[in-house]
């Protein structure tokens, strides 16, 4: 029998899948500053570089053959690839891979990971299309404010309650991305609003298997076909974010609606992207960074009689695994993480191979890491000691560790790591052109010219 | 920064996900009783009934448009038209057409509409690959004991949160239906159902307009999705049902795990499944029937004074629109579905056109009804009394429902709502074969046999 009581339930919320509606379609092209642009290439290249690299991983090579099952028409690449597949099974694929390495951008406020569900839609559908990428950049601003909007007003209650909040909110941002560059108008677009609220993907329980980033790719998947369907007269309820029992009242017991209305159209969310420099979660961050620094001071792996670090206690809630087995459980590893600060300078998807985590030295060093856990250092903040075997003291505090909002990474940085990522499939010198043409995509008139150089 | 709190958890949940699993991949064929056999040919008529009568609505055509976008491969057809596409489209569309009337199935104790999600997904992988009509059946009765039994475990709190709880648990059991059908082990199988826990799909506010029907179909979709993705290899956590932070604890804060577990493999939700006589919701039915019931002693609309109804408040509260506009009103009529009744003697999808709930003489006559709330009455009854213009008084108490477990349809009203869906679609002939062949399912050798008889 059907029944009528909710647990919660506010029926006064403003109107606003009608208003991101009306934002996502009538806001001007490049209706932004030159900074807000440039952080939608930079967005879009630290997504495109981590797709390329996880493009052969187990995860893309099970999902692509479970879409070559359904016979799909060659509609869009996957890049690092030679396939084709068709648009949805294309904005899946390569939001699998934009997300496999735990290695994309994140918007600090939320942890959303925003490209991998926007990027990896609008992408497929630019180039099927073969859009400019002037539209591209634009529906990659607006679909990204249009899901971290959505994550602010619901985070954190939302995430705590066990949602993966890049796919619970993502799906949102690639309809509206994709909205915009079918040219729909303000009904339709609030239609494919509506059609994708039906459908947020993930729960945190999958961390640490592929279905975590399945999650960035189902949204990706679910937003351009909202798209498609609203652009065929397909219906939603023109409620259904704010509704009493629409999408966010349902999956959500914080919902700060201002969140979505403050500042429309003059706040940018993509200018709070962040851009990973490490292959793990960031709350391990501070730690590599210091000891990348102590490797910078001249400090080496054998001068080494123990390294004292201080942390908040979350870092170690989180990542305390004093003796990863392999890659994966390196990745909640500070000490491990560490060690490769030191050793390799660096903490790429490279240094979370079983190889390395196993390898002598690597075992040697980050057991002479000792960590104290001090609440009163900032959880984003570290404070690194090496104890020398000759009696020195080198001693390093990180602040705000690279990649963070207050020290970013730059262009430069953005451009090695996505070499790290592509060389192996790409090659350095097609890598470098892809680069090139990343910094360029404004200016592009068929993203076509990009997704064929990307190609594996 | 990663959070780590969480609002309720059960850390103790039994492993349902693996229990599910071994149950769907190794219980035995045919491995229950002959009236649970025969409840799921019943089941599986009805849902296909429903599908060929809302083939050519316009949720189905631009549905259909928009995955011909994709320019997907001829693997499936749509029952009641003649196009094919691929498995996960034709998943999607027949389930949105099953569900395009609200004529469906229903489970009772969760109100969740098992077929659309299930049989949707199992007819396309099961035309596709050639499978027979047995392996069919099976899995048509273990996916809807998955999905029922998650509902059991969550209703109501997670329907009265606002979930369209046949989406929202529909994926699981299209997941188990596919791997069942593609024979997964126990491992592969868990993986789906995994993968598919990270998508439950719908919310309540959507009731009204087509994405409604999009739940069960982006159900169906979903788990077909997931099962492929599993045989290919792709993970999922092995406790994506029951943990913390996985599926059931994010999507609700009711948890009676043993709703999974009690009597598994022995008491089959599918023996509780109910189907609609009327094309509109439950809570109307006993009103319509005892206004049938009225015709049928003789009473005349044209005789009619008034006609006193006494219901129970949920009836006005959720069916209380005096003057509906449309057929769609008319849906949430009580006065409406009096009125076909007494006049129609049914209320099917043709009593809900807009030209019908307009016609002259059914205003005049839900006009004429009164209805008096009485909370001593059950909410699946009705108590009617005509007081004609002779000043005679006939008077009907309906218990229960046609329609409900207690009064269930026969097998030939099952036939003839067939007939009524699918004539004006197939033809008599033609309909009159595929019941037959509906019937005899569980013999056949090959589904595509019926799927092409039913092809439009």
């Amino acid at each position: 029998m059907a029944r009528n009581t909710q647990v919660t339930a506010d029926h006064n919320a403003p109107p606003i899948t009608q208003i991101l509606a009306e934002y996502v379609a009538s806001h001007p092209s490049r209706g932004w500053s030159d900074a807000v642009d440039h952080e939608a290439h930079r967005t879009f290249l630290n997504w495109l570089g981590c797709t390329i690299g996880a493009a052969h991983h187990e995860a893309a090579k099970s999902a692509l053959a479970a879409a070559q099952i359904l016979q799909t028409a060659p509609q869009a690449s996957l890049p690092g690839r030679q396939e084709k597949v068709d648009m949805g099974s294309a904005a899946l694929i390569n939001g699998i891979s934009s997300h496999t390495f735990d290695f994309d951008d994140t918007h600090l406020k939320t942890i959303i990971h925003p490209a991998g569900p926007v990027a990896s839609a609008v992408l497929a559908l630019a180039e099927h299309k073969g859009l400019s990428g002037r539209a591209l950049i634009d529906a990659l601003v607006l679909g990204i404010d249009v899901s971290c909007r959505v994550g602010n007003t619901m985070y954190p209650e939302h995430y705590d309650r066990g949602w993966h909040i890049t796919g619970s909110t993502g799906m949102l941002g690639a309809a509206a991305g994709c909205a915009r560059l079918l040219g729909l108008d303000v009904q339709q677009t609030a239609m494919a609003l509506g059609i994708a609220a039906s459908q947020p993907v993930g729960m945190r329980e999958q961390f640490g298997t592929m279905t975590k980033p399945f999650h960035p790719g189902g949204a990706a998947r679910a937003g351009l076909m909202s798209a498609l369907m609203a652009s065929q007269g397909f219906t939603a309820s023109p409620k259904a974010l704010e509704a009493p029992r629409g999408m966010i009242q349902t999956i959500s017991t914080k919902y700060a609606w201002n969140e979505i209305t403050d500042e429309l159209g003059q706040r940018f969310e993509i200018s709070f992207n962040t851009y990973k420099p490490f292959a793990c979660g960031i709350v391990i961050h501070p730690s590599i960074d210091a000891c990348t620094q102590l490797r910078a001071q001249g400090v080496l792996a054998d001068q080494v009689e123990r390294i004292e670090l201080k942390v908040h206690s979350l870092v170690l809630e989180l990542t305390g695994k004093k003796e990863p087995a392999d890659g994966l459980q390196g990745k909640f590893s500070v000490y491990h993480g560490c060690a490769c600060g030191l050793i390799f300078g660096k903490a790429g998807e490279d240094q979370y191979a079983d190889e390395i985590v196993n390898r002598p030295d690597m075992v040697a060093l980050r057991r002479k890491v000792e960590v104290v856990v001090d609440d009163s250092i900032d959880e984003a903040s570290a404070d690194v000691t090496a104890f020398l075997k000759d009696g020195r003291k080198v001693h390093v505090f990180v602040e705000h560790a690279i990649g963070s909002l207050q020290n970013p990474m730059t262009d430069a940085n953005l451009e090695s790591k996505f070499h790290d990522l592509s060389d192996p499939v790409l090659g350095a010198a097609r890598t470098t052109q892809v680069i090139e043409a990343c910094w360029k995509l404004g200016q592009s008139p068929d993203v076509r010219s990009l997704t064929t150089l990307s190609q594996g």
